[in-house]
């Protein structure tokens, strides 16, 4: 496994691989770092997909708010490096931030629509953040295919709409949620919670639980409004949490749904975020209704 | 030479090339058609620099403002493959409108600064609309290089800071301004100008030969504003001229400058626009200051 920090160096190693295997497939997984189980499933995806498997890790100081936890984002660069190589990883590219941003960008690229509701809601320019970050990415490897997880369900979305608009040469995979043994979707935030926390915040795995035993009982029809109240309530009984958005949309176009039957095709997203404390965690499920 | 009108044809026909040929470098000129010895320069360079040159042919909407010339934009396909094959093009890639947009887009590009004055300052959404489309011929060829006009030398500067930003492997390579006989620059929008308009239109050049003039003279320092003002009333002279503006900035950065001198590195350029009857005309020259 390499380790490269620098853009041409990357460039070149990857210019080699191709030029020693033509057809050589190449994976991509992006991450933050401090990677846990759900980083280790896209690299097993990518793994068993392409030939040669690139990790990134970069945390991104363009799609964080001003008030955000850019500072405080955790990292551990020894033990990402140690949980890549395990799962056969080929190259780990760990830029620094001058070496991504060398000079202040100038170009902005944000996607109407599919970020104004959900995260992005709350996060203003954080998925305009995420657009250039990832788009530069994408244009330094070149993959054939890049793996996202499915706990950021807006930020696959978002990136969907991003390739398919800019016609990118790759295919978007995106990847089921890792949980923990209790139901915690995994996240790199979750080490800041406290004990009572963390007891706590499983309310929203099991609020989204009891939503799709309600729509799996459901005869007729189901109003989204009273579904998200159902979950509401659920996470309301946490004294610890305080509820961002609870929101029933389509996936991937993210657009409002106000009636569940059976007759919509395709699939929609509950999706919701909560703060325990100071950390704020999110959760969804993807669930097709046509059957 | 190969026409095609389909995006996965291209990309077939391309990946073909570059499996048979490894190495072979692409070369691509992005045009919106009604091809003069302008494009025919850009094709020249290309053919000189790479192995296999991809003209495209685009009028593209989305850099047309709303009271623009986008459904009388000249067009004559006929006559464009002809001067393309003369030049010995490989592939001609003529998309339909439905095929680059066969959704509405939401994903938009906007360049901060860059765009903010000289022709982007009276085209508002117009440099978007040329980000967008660049970027997505961009992902759909891959070339090694790109060539573009000097005329539109606000374009140059932003598309070379777009794909600065954001990390697009492939150098974007300036080409210098051809012009009529008489000083006028090509553009296909020279076609629109009536035999009066068309005569008094040559005060654009020849107030910036003028210029040009004036600052090789110059002993010392000169005033950018006076320079300005020696241009704007060597164009006022002509009745039909409507001047939109001139401008001093730096190239490529295309930042202001009020004191041309010796000491200032890098170039600079004295960029205008003006109408003509109903024909807004542009044109340019780069100086550089330093000896």
């Amino acid at each position: 496994m390499q380790v490269i920090h620098h853009i041409e160096e990357l460039r070149a190693v990857l210019k080699g691989v191709r030029a020693k295997q033509p057809g050589f497939t190449i994976g991509f997984v992006p991450t933050m770092g401090f990677l846990h189980q759900g980083h280790a499933s896209l690299l097993q995806q990518a793994r068993k997909q392409c030939d040669f498997v690139v990790l990134s890790i970069f945390v991104n100081p363009l799609q964080f708010g001003p008030n955000e936890d850019f500072d405080r984002y955790p990292r551990n660069e020894a033990r990402d490096l140690e949980l890549a190589e395990e799962e056969g990883t080929d190259v780990v590219f760990c830029p620094s931030t001058v070496e991504m941003y060398p000079k202040p960008v100038r170009t902005k690229i944000s996607l109407s629509i599919i970020t104004e509701q959900l995260c992005g809601a709350s996060r203003p320019g954080h998925f305009d953040g995420v657009a250039v970050i990832v788009t530069k990415l994408f244009q330094i490897i070149q993959p054939d295919a890049a793996f996202f997880g499915l706990k950021d369900v807006q930020q696959v979305a978002v990136i969907k709409q991003l390739v398919d608009d800019l016609n990118m040469p790759l295919q978007i995979v995106p990847c089921p949620i890792v949980r923990e043994q209790d139901g915690l979707a995994m996240s790199s935030r979750n080490v800041y919670l406290q004990p009572e926390e963390r007891r706590q915040a499983l309310a929203l795995s099991s609020a989204l639980k009891l939503a799709e035993q309600r729509i799996n009982e459901a005869a007729d029809v189901l109003l989204a409004d009273e579904l998200k109240q159902m979950i509401r309530t659920h996470i309301a009984q946490m004294p610890l949490a305080e509820i961002e958005y609870v929101e029933i949309v389509t996936y991937p176009e993210l657009e409002p749904v106000s009636r569940l039957q059976r007759s919509i095709s395709g699939e929609i997203v509950i999706a919701l975020a909560a703060r325990f404390g100071k950390t704020r965690l999110i959760d969804n499920t993807i669930i097709l209704l046509s059957k």
